[in-house]
């Protein structure tokens, strides 16, 4: 959806988050700015929508990406989305560039493999889109649809002070995978497993469903996104959008601990930190209600403040942790 | 949606048309192959949807494009979709990858000005997209959504033997304004104002909404498609998918009446079969309920068949008529 891709700001235009809130406050666009839009669908229910483009050479390189991971990754970004809001995936639809030595080479099989491999695991149907060649790069749009119960979507704009800040799973895998792939790593056939695993978490992530799903049945998530930016850009949307603050302690970060073995300390922070695209569910919970939520598997690392900023405990210090989401170039 | 642009076959690859049947038929996929996918949305209605892809030099030619035309084509195009099925829209959304020097330019805050021009007039609210930076070409991924009277949505496969055929407004004008620019007529600022119109045709179609909805009420079209590709692919699509064939008579097409100032009889009627983009709707009704739609503005240019081809009467002799849709390359 729109504001996860970020557009490369420069002193002569505005950047894209910019660009974006002129457009709402111009054009008053009440359903944009969340991970998904919500209309409404029925008696029971409200829709969700949610687009995500996929671009060669800014948000993956051919060399580095077998197709059936492409597929799997393009379905995956807006399922997670979609998970993002507390909903359940119903349908989708994908736009594809193809430039012309990748139509004729079988990659395109192999993609849609991939993408319906992920997309019968969670029961989303393809219902339509488009393809058209491209002179040069290939470009994906993938759009799904979803449900929530009728007025229950957990948004971005929901969190208080106090409530207590949950991630899912760990942080900073893609980004280590990242970095792995930029070192040359993946060509070496017998690199450990933990190599394997942060690529694996960069190229065919997992979008986190059940673990939203289970959320959304106790009804305790104030606020919820997915981090696809990274933590420090993802809790700034929720406390941006909520009127808030929030205060995080390192300490308390599930660091990927595969990333113990390539980097140092704070390398790994970093990449917890800022490093995007785990596709963890990040929310936040009333205090009074965190005895609820045993059953899903997460990690308290701070709470909201009323503060308007983001802090970082460190080692008993306090510093402002600033947006700084990870960017493909 | 799927099936509308065509990508160039080669000998080492399927076309286009075969790599979606063969989708298809390898992943059941019973929504993909109309003009929209329908989808059950509540009591009363179902839910319409619709994805098109517009890419620099396939699609359009910036130096040929204001800006504000490509946000109403945008989003012209994927009205005429919903059109197509009688329907009614309701939102879009738009995903944009952009070159640096058009973000720089402004280009972008006219392309939407013109898109939510469209918008407005429709009504259509925007719900999301995307933004990117893309290396090199304007790409648009333009989704729309529509809703209509539960079971209604007019399909292309409902044509039955005998149905008569007609087409909304004028054919070869949006084909017509192509030649102009390609022969650089834009640049002449005294062109007669039948160039203005036919370049109009092609740069601003105006998708046909109100149509669409008188032929729903009245529920007499059994089958509707638009014209996007050309007369002769389109009306092929709805004889494949309906099981028929179909006659239309050479001296019944209403082509445009700007092509006779720039171009032979043999060139127009070319034009009004086989030139794109023209967004009218082709629709075929009983000959019994004939008298029901003399209030929607229509040509009846032919009728279905059960012979399984399409045959073209010219001077009273026949010809069979292949599919020869307009391309872009």
């Amino acid at each position: 959806m729109y504001v996860f891709t970020i557009l490369v700001s420069t002193s002569k235009a505005v950047n894209e988050f910019q660009f974006l809130n002129n457009l709402r406050d111009k054009y008053s666009l009440d359903k944009v700015g969340d991970d998904c839009a919500v209309l409404p669908k029925d008696a029971e229910s409200d829709m969700l929508l949610t687009c995500d483009m996929l671009v060669e050479d800014i948000d993956f390189r051919l060399e580095w990406t077998p197709p059936a991971s492409l597929g799997h990754k393009a379905l995956a970004v807006s399922l997670s989305d979609i998970a993002a809001m507390g909903g359940t995936p119903k349908w989708a639809m994908l736009s594809l560039g193809v430039p012309e030595h990748l139509w004729r080479s079988g990659y395109i099989d192999e993609f849609y493999a991939g993408w319906f491999a992920l997309a019968s695991q969670f029961g989303v149907e393809l219902a339509g889109g488009d393809i058209s060649r491209v002179p040069d790069k290939l470009f994906i749009d993938s759009v799904a649809g979803g449900e929530v119960p009728r007025g229950k979507a957990t948004m971005r704009s929901g969190a208080k002070p106090f409530d207590a800040i949950y991630v899912t799973g760990s942080l900073g895998g893609a980004a280590g995978g990242l970095k792995m792939l930029e070192r040359g790593s993946e060509k070496t056939r017998d690199s450990p497993i933990s190599t394997a695993d942060l690529i694996h978490k960069l190229l065919k992530p997992a979008p986190q469903l059940t673990r939203a799903k289970l959320l959304q049945s106790l009804g305790v998530a104030n606020s919820m996104i997915d981090i696809s930016d990274g933590l420090s850009s993802d809790l700034f949307h929720i406390c941006h959008q909520s009127g808030v603050g929030a205060s995080i302690v390192a300490e308390k970060l599930p660091i990927n601990t595969d990333l113990a073995g390539f980097f140092n300390t704070q390398q790994s922070l970093d990449m917890a930190l800022h490093g995007g695209e785990d596709f963890e569910l990040l929310f936040t919970v009333d205090k009074k209600n965190i005895s609820l939520i045993e059953s899903v598997p997460a990690t308290c690392i701070g709470e909201i403040t009323d503060t308007g900023f983001i802090e970082l405990i460190r080692n008993g210090d306090s510093e402002k942790l600033e947006p700084r989401g990870y960017r493909h170039f």
